[in-house]
């Protein structure tokens, strides 16, 4: 099952160097969500094959423009190439007003029920709930109102052992049952074990999304033994005193909580547009955490 | 004297096969005028080699989002990079409502004079005139409120005949009197007529921005005798219906246009992203008017 997620912008606020504002898209078993949006989104989406229309939910964490503005433009493709299902909106309540106003301006009437649920950057809240997937979110430490997010797959069920079942002749019909460790005894009182016809589940995945903040704040209970954590990595730690003014992380500090929280990978991102090359963000990180790599634009990374 | 317009997107409403929304920048004897700003117009800056810092004015047509959703970007990344200048930024009233909402919610404070100056869709009227430039807006005809911009150079002046100056011995100091025409009598009584040590002046050159509007409304009074008229030409004459529903023009109809007001040369934009290839719509408007073309992104036109 699907769970990775594809960095479509990873710049901060100024995007330089072909680089794009902050903007993500999660492919959870085929469904689709857009972290964050902006300017620019909708040329990336278009640029990496990803159909906008496709798109179920967008989370937005906070009202900096490099974080929102590709949102209006994004919306009103959607509503001209004739999107018609559902679309859910996370974000700052004050995005509402934000987008209305547009709409009115530009006598844009939305022709697919846009769903908007605002989000509470004073405590953390889970804010979709299915059987597969679970999302929270949280308060992190900014200028503005800030909210990060955390994805977590549902419990999995058991891989079937192929070669066994097909050998044994298993019906069809009871192949789910097995998946749950329900045993089969055949017509004629033959027991199967479920134990002995598949693998044990595998270990439900998590993916945390946390930009922009300070590191180190009260968030980081609530991204504990994520596999895949996505940290803003705004500065080198040698600008340390500017990320505590701005309210950002340096590479060395985004690194500490992937250790502290125990994550198996830390992707960075969200970077100045002082650095062209980024390699000492990199070594940096990894200074302290082994498994930290670069987002680049454009590429899928497992979560 | 440089009068030249380069093309930063050309794209109608949904961004396309790399294209971008409306925008282009107007070099006027060094002097830049960003006109429209769609999505992403801060990237395409940067991307060719345009540093916004040097840009004076913006002249936005009208508030749909493929016109103007660039801005807030651009006026905040001019912010971030300590743009001290005046900015002067012409566009319907209600930008001004949507730019300081989001400046709100951003907690942004501009560090630099925005000296918003509204235009008037329902008549004609200079917005802005020097010795040397003059700009008029216009009423388009299109589904929202909606200008164009006509950018008249001012009287040029005479150029020397620099090999008859010099042979003469011509002092430097009266070198700007011949150039006004006015003829020069030297301490021995000599005269120099100024007829015969220049070279007539240049035609003063003019530019003009209709898009996005549909064909043949009053405008066309106002752009008469215009050198360069970049005209929107979203449609193939074959999508005349759904031109005249969306308040769009047709190729055919641009060169139409073009031919009526007698400009010297067409240049094409505002394509609709069901075209990939543009040769149609050269070709449609090369039926009626052969100095058409069509704009490119990142190349400049002279006027």
């Amino acid at each position: 099952m699907r769970f990775e997620v594809l960095i479509l912008g990873n710049s901060s606020a100024t995007p330089m160097y072909e680089r794009h504002p902050s903007s993500q898209v999660l492919n959870f078993n085929e469904q689709l969500f857009l972290i964050d949006c902006g300017e620019g989104t909708q040329m990336q989406l278009f640029r990496y094959g990803i159909k906008s229309n496709k798109i179920s939910h967008i989370f937005i964490s906070h009202l900096h423009g490099d974080h929102y503005l590709g949102l209006v433009g994004l919306l009103s493709s959607m509503n001209l190439s004739g999107r018609k299902n559902e679309l859910h909106l996370y974000a700052p309540l004050a995005l509402k007003e934000i987008l209305y106003m547009q709409f009115k301006h530009s006598d844009t009437v939305l022709r697919y029920d846009l769903i908007f649920h605002s989000t509470n950057a004073e405590e953390p809240g889970i804010i979709l709930q299915t059987k597969m997937l679970t999302v929270t979110t949280f308060p992190l430490k900014h200028r503005i109102p800030t909210t990060g997010f955390r994805f977590d797959e549902g419990k999995r069920s058991a891989s079937l052992i192929r070669e066994r079942i097909e050998k044994l002749k298993i019906p069809t019909v009871v192949l789910s049952q097995l998946k749950r460790g329900i045993d089969y005894t055949d017509t004629n009182g033959k027991l199967y074990k479920a134990s002995e016809l598949t693998l044990p589940a595998p270990r439900s995945r998590s993916y945390a999304y946390c930009s922009d903040t300070r590191a180190f704040e009260s968030y980081v209970s609530v991204i504990r033994d994520v596999d895949l954590l996505y940290h803003e990595t705004t500065f080198l730690h040698e600008m340390v005193e500017r990320a505590k003014e701005t309210f950002h992380s340096t590479s060395l500090e985004a690194a500490e909580v992937a250790l502290q929280v125990g994550a198996s990978k830390l992707l960075m991102g969200h970077y100045s547009a002082r650095y062209r090359d980024l390699t000492p963000l990199l070594t940096e990180a990894k200074s302290k955490f082994s498994d930290a790599q670069l987002s680049e634009e454009g590429k899928w990374y497992l979560v």
